[in-house]
This record gives structure tokens, sequence and C-alpha cells, in this order.
């Protein structure tokens, strides 16, 4: 497995693969990353892994600095797993007009990337211009990494839906693979996250989960007053002592709040536990 | 030589291509064009050219409709110069979402590319939203052809500095090469819109030119007062008929207003006679 932190030897090294796997991430690998590197396995000869904490996707008042960085062990996770290359770009690699101003890091990427309005909604609302940075950080791995396929995760799976615009609206020639969130026995699902969480906050996180099965229970059983589900859902979740953000019945295909007539439904939902804001979904086909 | 249309066979038929030449183009083909088509020619092995009115670019008060489209004499001068491939794409081909409104089309393209805040200076000033258009529908084309090199003509020369910052800070893996100006022997730059002018505004169009050479000379001659030279410019442009809308004389390595340490100089215009707006660039090394 090589370890590659310059875009110039990342190109030379992937010259002559013709079937490159890709799965982007920001690092701290646990075994729902793993799970997308068994599909690229699976599916490609060549299976690249970024690992870059972007700061472009990140809010002035979020985890930026704190977000863990765990590359050696990263690293071992990845080799074990079968991994070709890990693509380990500094920020001014990825950035290379950065400046530092008083008041913090200046990203100088000037052309970016602006994605479509459901953007500013969900996560988007209170993470403003997080999928733009996302969509940016993407487009420009894809030119450096060119992959044929690439693997996202669907636990983020407005950023899935942003990143499949992205491929489509700038046809860009990789087909997009999701793969199933991996969970805790509790149903919690696996984030990086979750390490900022303690023993009993890791407990209290399952009721996420339970609450989106237990819309999901209500809407099987005929129950389609949507609004009221997640009404009593955010209740439910608020009084257990989580600061709800959002809970929220979509239809899955353009992520549109849902009507009666949608047969594919995704639930989402993010909410914090003390400081750490924990999202996830589930899947509902009528 | 191939004509194609569609993104699927135009794939298809550059699959095994290894280094291809693009040249993006508006169709209406003139020897600035073709000068293009010849240096790509020299530099690689398969020659496309996409010939796409792209409304993204137009402004609603623009020339979109009347924009002269002559597909068949291009496609003979683009056989007469060895091109191996014509994409010629439908506007539903490379906007699929496109929707046709009470008030004009609308382009469902809902993830665009927003370039740098100089794509709002210049030409950008009077045409908010060209820019980002042109970013937009390159980003798409460059996805879609793939190519090694892409030949951008030096006329439209804000245009290929948005080019090469988009190549740049995306990380596109495509060399850019600039092709000179191809004028009348009366000094006017080739342009499709030359088209609109009559025999006399054809002759009266030569001054644009004419006037920056005077400015590139004053410089020359130690005149480095750039405001009067850019004012006295367009005194005698407007003296002459034309409506003004910039002469400015700028750094050529980031188009910001010239200062009198800079090296490297771009002195340009852009000007009305009648409704044909033209513009027009001199580099200038001192």
């Amino acid at each position: 497995m090589q370890i590659i932190s310059s875009t110039n030897a990342l190109r030379l090294a992937l010259k002559t693969q013709a079937n490159i796997g890709f799965v982007p991430t920001m690092g701290n690998l646990h075994a729902g990353h793993i799970h997308l590197v068994n599909l690229a396995k699976q599916q490609c000869n060549c299976v690249v892994v970024s690992i870059f904490v972007n700061p472009l996707q990140f809010g002035a008042n979020e985890d930026l600095a704190n977000y863990p960085r765990t590359l050696e062990a990263d690293c071992e996770k990845l080799k074990a797993a079968g991994c070709d290359t890990v693509f380990t770009p500094t920020v001014a690699e990825m950035y290379p007009q950065m400046a530092q101003s008083a008041t913090g890091i200046q990203l100088n990427q000037s052309m970016t990337i602006v994605p479509p309005d459901i953007a500013n909604d969900l996560c988007g609302a209170s993470r403003p211009g997080h999928f733009a940075g996302v969509a940016t950080v993407v487009a420009k791995l894809f030119n450096m990494v060119q992959p044929q396929t690439a693997f996202f995760g669907k636990k983020d799976f407005q950023q899935l839906f942003v990143i499949r615009e992205l491929v489509k609206q700038l046809n860009y020639p990789i087909q997009i693979v999701a793969g199933e969130t991996v969970r805790e026995t509790s149903g919690l699902a696996l984030s990086s996250r979750n390490g900022y969480l303690s023993a009993a906050q890791k407990q209290q996180a399952a009721a996420l989960n339970e609450t989106l099965h237990e819309i999901a229970l209500a809407i099987q059983a005929q129950n389609t007053n949507f609004e009221s589900l997640e009404n009593a859902a955010k209740t439910k979740l608020n009084r257990l002592g989580w600061q709800v953000d959002y809970v929220t019945v979509r239809n899955a295909l353009n992520l549109q709040p849902a009507t009666l007539a949608d047969q594919h439904l995704v639930i989402l939902a993010a909410a914090k536990i003390g400081n750490t804001r924990l999202i996830d979904n589930i899947e509902l086909s009528l």
C-alpha cells in the first residue's frame, strides 16, 4: 500500500490504472468506511482512499480543530482491508493559495461549486456553506484521482444526494455507489463524531435511530400525517435530553418534503447530545 | 471526421484516445478558431472541436437567439483543417433538466461553478453571470471530452484567465494552450460578432485595435499615467461613434489594475458600434 501526499505523485502512481475505485474520507476510519473500501475492492482493480479533513466544509464555530486525526491507525486498517493507495494531501496541497489572516485561516479557493438549493435545507440550514465545501473538495479530488467509481456512505444521505447531482450536472464520467450505514448493536450509526460521546451519552444516542424506526413503523401502519409524526419524534428526543435540529420525512429521490404520492421515502434526523451533533436516516419503500 | 451530438456516443468514440486536444467553440468558425485547431493538430493525436451556443453565458438582453449558427460551413472548415471529431450537443443534451417557462427557457442547471471576483469586473461588469456560465459549460465539456490539452483564444483574454483558474483551482489534469488573436489586415480582431457589422462599421471597427496600440506605444514611451491614457482612449473612441464599455491597462498575470511595478501588461477594451459589442486586447512586456 502506497501513502502519497502530493497530487503530482498521485497522478503518476495512478497513470496506468484503468479501473480505479475511490473512497474519499476525512479519516478516523471506522467499520462504515471499511465497508466502502470492501465494496471498492469487489468492483475495482485499484482502490484509492483519500484522508483529508477539509476546512472548506466546516463552519466557523464547528469542530475543525478538534476533528479526530488518527492517520497511523487509519493506514493500518486500510492496509488490512486491501487498499492500494492512500492519498493524504496537506491543506496547502489542496488549497495552494491559502493565506493566514489575523482572524484565522483564509482558504483562497475563489473558484467554487455552488450546489442546488437543497444544500441550504436539512443539514445545510444549520451549516451554511457546508455542501458547497463538500462539492468543491470532491470535484477537486475527482479531478486528481480520476476514478471510474466512487463510494459514499448512506449515513450522510444529503451529502450523497449532492454528490450524485454534482456528477450528473457537471457530467463527471464516474459511477457513484452508495454504501449502507454500518451500526452498533444498539442501532447507533457509526460516525467519527461518536468518539466525542461519553459512555452514558453513547447509550443515550441509540434513541436517535430508534425514533426513526418508530416513524417508519407508523408510516407502514398507514399513519401518513408526516408533520405530526415529526413533531412527536422531536418532542420525544428533546425530552430524552437531545437538542433536535430536524426530524423530517422526505421523498428519497429529490429530498423534497414527502407527499402521499411518494413511494420511496427517507426519514432524516440531526440532533445534538451535549456538544456532539449526530445525524441518521432510514429509507422506507411503500 | 465524425460528427457526434450525444455525450454517450462521444465517450465511446474517445474511449481509446490517450492524447486528445480540445477546442471548445460556439461555432460560426473563422480563422481564429482554425488557428486553434491547427495548434491542436500539431500537439495532439486526436482533435475534438465542440460547437455549442451556450445559453448559460448569455444575458437576458443579449444575442442568444440571433447568434450566428452555421453548422454545415463550420464542419467543412473543420474537415479541411483535419479535425477528428465534432461534438454538437443540443441544449437538452447539455442541460437535460431544462424546462420551458412562460418567461423563456429555464436552464435547470442548479449545480454551477462560481468563478473568482475578477469575473464581475471588465466584461463581467456589464455581463453579470457570463463567466459563471462559461466556467460551468467548460467544466461540463472537460468532463465529457476528458482532453489532455485544451485550446482557447487570447482575444477573449478574461475568459482565458477564468479558464486557467478553473483548471488550477479545481485541479483538472488539462494543459491550457492560448492561441494568438487572428486579425483582419486592418487590425480588427476576428470575431463571430463581426458578421453583425455593415461594411462601413467594419472599416470603423479597426479603430479599436489602433487605439490599444496607441496606448501601448505611449506606455513604451514612458507615459505611465494609465488613467489618463485610458480616459483619452475612451474620449477618442466615443468621438468616433463607439459606445465604450471599458478601456483599461491591467497586470496580465492577475488582471488587477496595472501598477508601475508590473512588467507584463495587457490593455483591454470593450465597446459597441451600433448594437454590436466588440472586445480586443494587446499584451505588452516592459
